[in-house]
């Protein structure tokens, strides 16, 4: 089969503009398969396209302080999430809601092999950004446009989803379009969540029209996860790199801690008389904030500290503090797991309760996701390490299902869930567009 | 000048029921007013009727948890003051209410020398006891009705005091009707002093029919300040004593501390890479909470701590933390000030800010009062230690203009402020006895 001609000075431009590409086919020999493959890699994201997604999704709940806040199950949410649809849709893709609200869109591969999932989600948190979830959901259904419009039909089906609630602000858990996804939550568990006024995601279900759809992507064989997320952390900009090749994401264990004082008058208890949880619970946390000394790669967190009654000339009759403890090691979890326990039994002027408040296993990415990712990356000539992520992502939950793997782009200061999060244009194109190589060389396999 | 014969046989009667009076003089060679003192130190309080009045003052600002909550400048206030003020009218006393709404009720004495007042507040925190304030006035208004129904006139007057906002809790400063009345806070300033809504104490004023009045004590020369309280701590209960008497109160420093840390995500920031304002405030709070071991009779209290934004996934931007301290030792006090302000500025991963919420001075009280309370004490039989307030009270603002002093009795397991607040009728009416008796030495002076 020969080329028609608009193909073959495509193919010329392609060499022109990229003189090192490996050809291994004469140009009238080539079959076109292997033609459209090699042509794809080639294939770079439309930048000003991408860039015009990204300034108009983060129009939809903007905040007057520049930030974004499209909080799960809301109304911005919503619109957010119909923003893409009709991106996608316009684009002539199948669009799929399910009854929970996650959007899928399906672009039909040649064959029946398993087919590439790629996305992430548009919820935010409430002073959100424009890059977290948005930047994944976005440069996927960028991949999809210059995929469609290429001409390129891969072997592969390409789904664009966007996954609902992945930050789990106002309804727990968070990542919950992807648990009900991957079946890891029921629909019902999902209806039942209420939020702290008592509302439901049921009633928001019924309230918000059209958010939940009824239909599944059941009849689809969906073998691999990808997605494209800011890092959220400092490392690939201190480190000048323009991407991150995750091969997992660290494992975490949440604890409410309660210490339980006695409330006295600050100027008449002697001090050897107290039962000062604010005393008691400042040894403990000092001594908790030694352990990622002990534990090499811990990242250990005491994020939230609340005194009762909390004045100024009361004794603390009670504290509550979380810890958050991270690592990629699941062996090294348990054991700071442990040793936080035993920390906290380690005294006796007052009683401590304890209570879980969650509890993730480290993750592990699929070796071919990874080396996909880290393919597309070295092809494009991308400077890039292989890292752990430190928070939590859909790609997480899903790789339980699927065989499932993430890019990171650097994050200005390694800020994140902030209205001042930013990524500039050209790393957000280095990670689309390696997002894009990584499909197609997914589509090879 | 002979006795009147009813004061004779009451003078066999108490002969009969104190058997080792000291009485120095032959029956009918007693000069009157010598023979009228030593029947005064006999005159007892009557512990019904005072009990009578500390159950119906609790009636006013009763809570339903069986505490009490009568804030300053309240309705509840206003009728806990006004129920005083009919008691001491209905006795015969006159009535003077100042511009700010302190309650003042005169007994006439039979010469112009200095005036005894005896008296403490009647307001409460919002979770308020019945014994903190009440109890110094019921038992100053039961002196006076004891006093004035036994026939005897002292030659100083007696002054029945009730000042109000002792308690600070929704106008500050606390201690206001004392401050007011010894000079140091101007009327204008308590009519500007606004609550957290933006309310002035000039608007409750003009709201609260009958709360200010217009009348002074500037006609009466008052040379001595006597209060009884209860202790607010556990050293009475602890070592078995019926009487504190007190010799001064504490000083006082308050310091605000702000530690500006950076937030960040807790799962993807590097331990190295963090500004914790969560962990630098810990280890700030764990070296000043070393002060005490350091100055002895130091009392070091970090009540409140509040963390920004308080997540257990958000490493904290900001802690604001208090430092309440407390010594009877003026140099000491400031050597632990001078310390606290060192310990503050050894680091420099976060920027601290700190604010002087509070400095107040030791006090020392009268040692003409202090030996009348002791010697008060000990004529009853009670058992009785010198000591310290750690608590600030009138006492200690009134000490700058008059000779004071103050009586504790017990505080079961040292709680105030609290609806838990208690001393036994047994402990009210020793500490309402010395009250008396110490009213009754002074007159001798």
């Amino acid at each position: 089969m020969r080329l028609p001609l608009h193909l073959r000075s495509l193919r010329l431009v392609l060499y022109a503009y990229v003189p090192y590409a490996y050809v291994p086919y004469e140009a009238d020999e080539i079959p076109v398969t292997i033609y459209f493959t090699h042509m794809n890699l080639k294939l770079q994201i439309d930048s000003a396209r991408l860039e015009q997604h990204l300034i108009e999704l983060a129009q939809i709940g903007a905040r007057t302080d520049g930030g974004v806040c499209r909080l799960a199950f809301s109304d911005a949410d919503l619109e957010g999430r119909a923003y893409v649809e009709d991106v996608l849709s316009e684009a002539g893709l199948e669009i799929r809601i399910d009854p929970v609200g996650n959007l899928f869109a399906i672009l039909r591969g040649t064959s029946t092999l398993p087919a590439i999932m790629i996305g992430s989600h548009t919820d935010t948190v409430a002073t959100g950004g424009r890059y977290d979830g948005a930047l994944g959901v976005l440069a996927a259904v960028e991949c999809a446009l210059r995929i469609k419009e290429s001409g390129w039909v891969p072997n592969r089906s390409i789904v664009v989803a966007s996954f609902v609630n992945e930050e789990g602000v106002r309804f727990m858990p968070d990542m919950m379009g992807s648990l009900y996804h991957s079946g890891q939550i029921s629909l019902d568990a999902v209806a039942a969540a209420t939020d702290l006024n008592g509302v439901s995601i049921g009633q928001e279900l019924t309230r918000l029209q059209g958010y939940a759809g009824t239909e599944t992507l059941e009849d689809i064989d969906v073998g691999y996860f990808l997605e494209l997320h800011i890092e959220q952390g400092p490392v690939l900009e201190d480190e000048d790199l323009d991407i991150g090749v995750v091969t997992g994401v660290q494992g975490l264990s949440w604890t409410e801690v309660t210490v339980h004082g006695a409330s006295n008058h600050a100027g008449t208890t002697p001090m050897e008389r107290r039962r000062d949880a604010g005393l008691v619970s400042g040894e403990l946390m000092s001594n908790l904030r030694q352990l990622p000394n002990e534990i090499e790669g811990l990242r250990l967190t005491i994020g939230s500290v609340t005194y009762h009654p909390n004045l100024i000339n009361v004794i603390a009759s009670k504290v509550q503090f979380t810890v958050d403890i991270r690592h990629p090691d699941s062996a090294r979890l348990q054991d700071a797991e442990a040793r936080v326990k035993r920390l906290l039994t380690e005294q006796s002027v007052c009683q401590i309760t304890c209570k879980s408040l969650a509890r993730v296993e480290p993750c592990t990415f699929s070796e071919q996701v990874v080396s996909a990712v880290q393919n597309a990356s070295d092809t494009s000539g991308y400077s890039s390490k292989q890292m752990i992520s430190g928070a939590g992502h859909d790609a997480q939950i899903l790789n339980s299902k699927f065989r499932s793997g993430m890019i990171f782009i650097p994050s200005r200061g390694g800020i994140s869930h902030n209205i001042e999060e930013y990524s500039s244009l050209k790393q957000v194109v280095a990670g689309a567009n390696v997002l894009l190589g990584a499909v197609q060389h997914l589509t090879e396999k």
